[in-house]
């Protein structure tokens, strides 16, 4: 069993209509958790909230989430640098908490700005697993795995143009980090980065709350 | 602080006294943990031997550890599927315990024989972080990640030929695995997984001992 | 003479009328076997429906056939993941059917879901060539392959995204098979393994029938 | 059960003592059946020949064969065009062989000289499988996939030079065949190929001989 | 002085208005020779049909020719396999001519069909140059110069879909060509292979008429 | 019959005494014209020295050559940058001269120094077909094809370093040229760049003498 | 401090009206300077054009300048060959005067006709920075940097089909171009090349001026 | 003129004697600057100790120098994070020293240590010019491009493995850096980056001397 773990909806190459049916479905089948549609188009994401009241839709994500994850247990940082990446960014946060732990959102946090990374060190610090969100030159991740210990996914986007061949640049960026404890998943793919943090979240909890 | 992480010589690149002395400096300093060495050439092997007979040198995965981790907390378990990923798992494992994860290494599980990766399913999900090390197309982490919730790491190697193009196939499947909660790290980089996996495995333990 | 293969209308870049035409003259220079168009436009599908009511015209492989194939000879079995191969898998299911075998179209098979390629075994076993399509990582091939020993020929789809590669990713990881007895054709080409695995089950059949 | 498949040793990476040990292991608990050994270098190749007398060694195909395989059954075509593409060939036919079927080996075959090509279309036909093996741009399997109608597996092979890119331009070509019929294996994968067309012929094997 | 090189109006990126301007300035500033447009859209097609009642638009080629071309010298084959690549070979044609040659364009002449470009030999070999058009595994200009010692400039096209990755299998297949004499283009760039062999052609010419 | 053509020996992957010994048969069945080996080691190039003192070995270009061509007709010009590009530079001039053509061997001619380039125009235009040979970016083919309107071959050589990726850069930019009339061989094929010009140049020889 | 740096929106991904915004609130702040405005839309081109009448819209570099720099120092020229290449030019030349240096922008300059190049000579040598715009093969940086021995920055563009792959060929030969002295930016980063050269000239300036 | 650059010896495939000559007879052609070889063999290195003693033969950067440059003017800052990419940073600084710059040295400066960066912070912003070089993920320049306005020029080395892909992964990064006025070379170019640096800081120097 794999307590927290949500039911999803991969949205792309679906229709508005089969979104809305199977969100219906497995939220009748899973009424305990919340379920998650990801990569809606704007038709889907318009039938959605048509069709069903309850579900959170969030157009910058291009998710839908119908129903309440249970308890949150661990924290999740999502870092990234700017408005281009924050799409990916928001899916990651949102399957974050729908496979069940606290997200903690930290944006504008940019290589060339280095003030701002330190000036948000204790949060990254607090987290107990971060997911840092770069496109372009993906530099972000080892400047922040330079600073904190803390495990780390980085997620590369195809944010840019020319030589950053839709995301290469910055996946290649990512693998090579030569801060240690980095690892990587598909460019854009902010809903797996959300799966693993909050696989790695919620088992780190407890620790906190040991001695309560 | 980043209580658990240790002092680390790459060999790459350096001749057999450099690493000799770069270990017994970073030995004096840090007596209370153990240092690693990677990456060690033959030559560096058997100069660490004759200099340093404390030293736990592996031919397998090429590395050479001095002193002992603190008390080690949690479990990392490393999946391969044969003897040419082996260097890389035994690098992998060896990193993790430094780095103070118990650490249970599961060999010959192949994507081509389904039955021996059911059979070790109780210790995968056992685990509290898993690395799967794979060549070739690099299937075992789908595979393995389709049957359990811990999270993965997953590390591409360069063994294979022609259109392996040195590891890039596998990671590349890697990346792009249908089982959600799978990252990646370098071809090859046995040592990045074992930190990442090491620094999860840590946090979860307390989890396991509350009751305790 | 090559007794089973069909005549074919490759439909990409002809206009409906051309493909009209060209499977009108075909058919009627090959009564007796059946005639195959392949990657027909939503209108070319129109277009065959309004003026050759006797076609059978498949929007979701986007084939059209008119005619039927002479008797059936062996079993090719096509074996796929999911709704995203769709596409892909009946391109080729139709057209190993137009070449003169039997097909056994069996869905749902995924790597992250053992259980369900478990359960397919016997169908498996009892096909005299098995297609298997899958995209992103494609890695079901090896998995099929190492289950049972009938040829099997794999065809990687251009689904998934990022480092995928338009299905670079799954076509390098199927050529990396670490499963013997594992040929590849071209991305999204399930007209080709169509072809391929017809010949080999046409080829095969008698030994089923040899005591009769 | 797949009557009719070897055992193996893949040498690659393995020293010549452990290969001796592999062979006489294998061959002991295999004795009704041949067992083979691929990618041998020179000095695993002379330990072989020392240690097993009754080992078939071949310096060309870099395999060693122990045994017997049992009752052949198909023939298995291997087409190459020169001395540069030998040793790829050479593995390919023998495993072929090993794993139970006849093999026709037709060399000298080249694109660039097409009255050769038609020459030996006879035994072409005849074949219940073919084998093309050639590199540079990788042309042969078109010219040959386009004069007969039998399955083809197509063997890109690393010879060549600059924009060869050690086999990828043999590879691409090959994938891209404008026959049908044509399915590919890894470059320089003549074990692959072989056991995918002695699988096809061994089940093709019966068609001839039902009569009998 | 390079006599017989034409004018040329490149098309891509340019408005109708601004083709139409360019060709009667260049038309009016050289009266004595043809002037050449090449990549022109439908709108500029039907722009210089309006304004330019003397120029001859070919919607396949898409080029449009206004004037004529002196003398022509020397004799170009255009050979192509067939009508995807039709658009390619047409603007090679129209180049060559323009620039001062005979043209002899050979059409339905396949790899896979061999039949065919054996017929049409004695055609071949009565050229001064060859332009050999072919996408997908881009095997034919390997076929051709195997039969002909005529210089052989190769045309790589687009077409192809997959692992053709946009014209660059065949323009590897065309660099490492078995058979000697064969140079190479630019993916889809008839117009460069067009300038090449008339220049070749109009240099060889005076050897046929050496005798007059 | 394709009147001037040499026999060649493609001495890459073939011992000394095979390299003498085909040299020698050659040289035997074609007494009349000169054989041509190419890529010949050290050991080779000392093979033949000792066994065919009448062979002329070059030792830059790596080729050796047995008999004289017949009556050279027409001036193939050979044009490179420096010393790093000669070996393939040597190569072209050879073949080019084995093949039948006059050999006009131009070099220290480099983008980076255009008065040398402007220097030898009229040597430029005088040739019937001109050889470039470049590494690096590859860039010298526009510089000499922007001057003068002669068939130009342009060669790509593995010389550079980092991004030259063993000469791809140096074949993009030349199959980019903005010069027209610009074709191109394989990475470092000097030998196919020789056969092509030389037909070239001998078709268009006649021209010169038809007065004669 | 970095005296001359001017405030930037970065018009990609932005609407009209949020890039309208920004450049207003940028002015209002940053009262004695220019901002710019890259990468609009024809929509946002309007709205600014609308919105801001003191703005200076250029459609070509696809920018809007408000305000004005403060004095100018220094020069940077700024050289491309042809239309095709201006968009990237224009948003150099934009870019390096709002960033605080005097522009010569230096157009019809191609390889293709040295004479054009050399004719300009004594603008290059009179600049303290160059920038050089070129899509294709990229070889203008080569010539160029072979005449001048001012600090050359070459920008590739993705103008080009084929193996131009979206401006790589140009982008790999301007990174091995044999003229030292030459640094790259992005593909078509004009932007970056203005930014740096601009850089480059302003610290120059004092030189010219030092008698004064 | 270019009054300050000074002559090169390339000694990339030149044997010692050969660079020996050239140095000399370089340095007695130009006695009044400093003549520099780059790329030396171990052998070459002592091949000039011996032959020439007033050489500066640098075993680290693989460089000799013979005789003084002039007054050096400007200031360039080399930067670079560890002892792997020393080479490159060596070649870099002894370049812009023998084209005419002071030079700063800047080690130890890692993205993973940024208090590092931050430290030296006043040595960058006095440069004229900086090289940033490394290799791995390439993140360094980002980071320093962040804090400071200075002209910065970027060398990936080939330092990594794996993913890194012999220096794209770090190229890639450097051409896709976020922070503006960032101008990338060649994979390991310390040279090219040493003459583009030592030219920017010559022309900048007067600035620092103005009220001299
Ligand atoms: N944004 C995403 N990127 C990659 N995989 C996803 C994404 N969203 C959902 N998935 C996967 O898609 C599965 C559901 O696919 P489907 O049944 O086609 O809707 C989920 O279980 C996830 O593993
Ligand atoms: N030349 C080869 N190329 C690819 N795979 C091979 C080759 N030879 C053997 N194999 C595979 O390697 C397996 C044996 O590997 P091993 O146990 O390491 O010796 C066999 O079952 C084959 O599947
Ligand atoms: N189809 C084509 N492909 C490549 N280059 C071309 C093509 N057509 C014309 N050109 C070149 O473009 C030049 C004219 O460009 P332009 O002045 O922009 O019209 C001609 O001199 C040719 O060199
Ligand atoms: N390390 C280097 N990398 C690239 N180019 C270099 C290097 N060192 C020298 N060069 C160039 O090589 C030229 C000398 O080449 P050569 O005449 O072959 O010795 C110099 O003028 C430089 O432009
Ligand atoms: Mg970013
Ligand atoms: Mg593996
Ligand atoms: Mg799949
Ligand atoms: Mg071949
Ligand atoms: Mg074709
Ligand atoms: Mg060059
Ligand atoms: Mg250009
Ligand atoms: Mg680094």
């Amino acid at each position: 069993e794999r307590t927290g773990d949500a039911e999803v909806v991969y949205g792309a190459g679906k229709t508005p209509s089969q979104v809305v049916e199977l969100l219906q479905t497995l939220h009748a089948t899973h009424p305990g958790s919340a379920v998650l549609a990801t990569r809606l188009t704007v038709e889907a994401q318009e039938a959605v909230t048509a069709a069903l009241p309850d579900a959170v839709v969030d157009p910058v994500g291009r998710t839908a989430v119908l129903g309440e994850p249970g308890v949150l247990r661990g924290t999740v940082a999502v870092v990234a640098a700017g408005t281009s990446d924050a799409p990916v960014a928001a899916e990651a946060a949102t399957t974050a908490r729908v496979f069940g732990a606290e997200v903690d959102v930290i944006t504008d946090v940019g290589v060339a700005g280095l003030h701002r990374v330190l000036g948000v060190r204790e949060r990254l610090d607090a987290a107990d697993c971060l997911i840092v969100v770069a496109g372009m030159e993906g530099a972000l991740p080892s400047v922040v795995g330079g600073l904190v210990g803390v495990p780390l996914v980085a997620v590369p986007t195809s944010v840019g143009y020319g030589a950053s061949f839709g995301g290469l640049a910055a996946l290649l960026g990512m693998l090579n980090s030569c801060a240690p404890g980095v690892s990587v998943v598909n460019i854009d793919n902010g809903f797996g980065a959300g799966v693993f943090a909050a696989r790695v979240a919620r088992r780190s909890a407890p620790r906190e709350r040991k001695d309560a």
